[in-house]
C-alpha cells in the first residue's frame, strides 16, 4: 500500500510543452465508486492496464493499492463502468526535483488541462513552475470522481472561480 | 474475466463431513460495495490473498475478475473494509462430478452453514446430495453482501422461511 500525496493545479499557458519528457495516452473509468473510496481501471498506451483501489476522504493523502491486470480485463471492466470513460494524454515534466504530470483531456472534457505534483510528504513545498495556474487541490469539481460521474461542468472546463 | 454461475443451499445435516477433500480457513471483507457490484478481499489459510471484482445483479450469473495480491495489502484493506469481516472455513466435497463448497461461518454468524455448487452453464442440473437443505439461490439475506453489511440476521442463522 502506498500513500498518495498530491497537489493539483490548473495550467496558465502551454509553456510546459517545451519540457515534456513523456506522453502517455490513457483511458480510465470507475469500476466501483463510493463517497470515500473507489476502484478505477486504467489503460496506458492501449497496451498495459492497472486496477487501483483508493481509500480515504482526505484529498491530499489517500491509501492507494495498485495492481497490473490484463488489458482484456480492463476493457471489459471499462465497458461495465460507473459513469463516464475519461480519455486523456498524460505528459510529464520535471521541475526543480519534482515530477509534474500534466493531463490533457479529450472527449467531453476537451480543453481541460490539469497539472499534478506528487509529494513525498505533506510538508513538501515544490517550487511552482511559471506555467502553473490556480491551485485546485481538494476542489471536488476537479476530482477524477466528479469528472467521471457528473455532467459536463462548464466551470471546470473554463476554470471559473466558485 | 470469468462468468460465475452458482447455486446456493442451506445444509440439512453434517453428513457431508465424511466426504471432505479440503478445508481452507478464510477471512474476507468488502473494500467497496454498490448495489450491483463489489470489490472483495479474501485471505486463505492466512498465507495467500486475492482481490475480486464482481459486477452484475443477476444472483445466478455475474462477471467476476480475480487477482492475487500481497497478504499485507489484503490485511490493510480488511482493516479499512465496508461492513463486517467474515470468517469461515470452506470445505470442498465432490458429488457426482460437481464440486460443492460448504462454508462454515465463525464469529457473529457461527452456526450458519451454506453449500454452493458452481455450474459450467446455467442449464446444468447437478445431483443434489442428501445432506442438502433448502435452496437459497437469489435470496439476498444469504448473499455475502448482506452478511457483510447487515446486522446479525436471526432468520439467516436459523434458516427460517420468509
Amino acid at each position: 500500500m502506498a500513500k498518495e500525496i498530491e497537489r493539483k493545479f490548473l495550467v496558465a499557458n502551454d509553456d510546459w510543452r517545451a519540457f515534456v519528457t513523456s506522453a502517455t495516452p490513457m483511458r480510465q473509468a470507475y469500476v466501483v465508486l463510493m463517497h470515500d473510496r473507489s476502484v478505477r481501471v486504467r489503460t496506458k498506451n492501449g497496451t498495459t492496464a492497472q486496477l487501483t483501489v483508493k481509500i480515504g476522504q482526505n484529498s491530499l493523502v489517500r491509501d492507494e493499492f495498485e495492481y497490473p491486470i490484463a488489458l482484456d480485463d480492463a476493457e471489459e471492466m471499462i465497458a461495465l463502468a460507473v459513469g463516464n470513460v475519461i480519455e486523456k494524454v498524460r505528459y510529464t515534466v520535471e521541475h526543480h526535483g519534482f515530477v509534474w504530470e500534466i493531463d490533457v483531456y479529450e472527449g467531453a472534457y476537451q480543453g481541460l488541462v490539469i497539472a499534478e505534483v506528487e509529494l513525498r510528504e505533506e510538508s513538501d513545498a515544490p517550487s511552482l513552475p511559471h506555467w502553473i495556474g490556480r491551485e485546485v487541490t481538494g476542489d471536488r469539481r476537479y476530482s477524477n470522481q466528479a469528472l467521471a460521474t457528473e455532467k459536463l461542468q462548464q466551470d471546470v472546463l473554463y476554470g471559473l472561480p466558485n
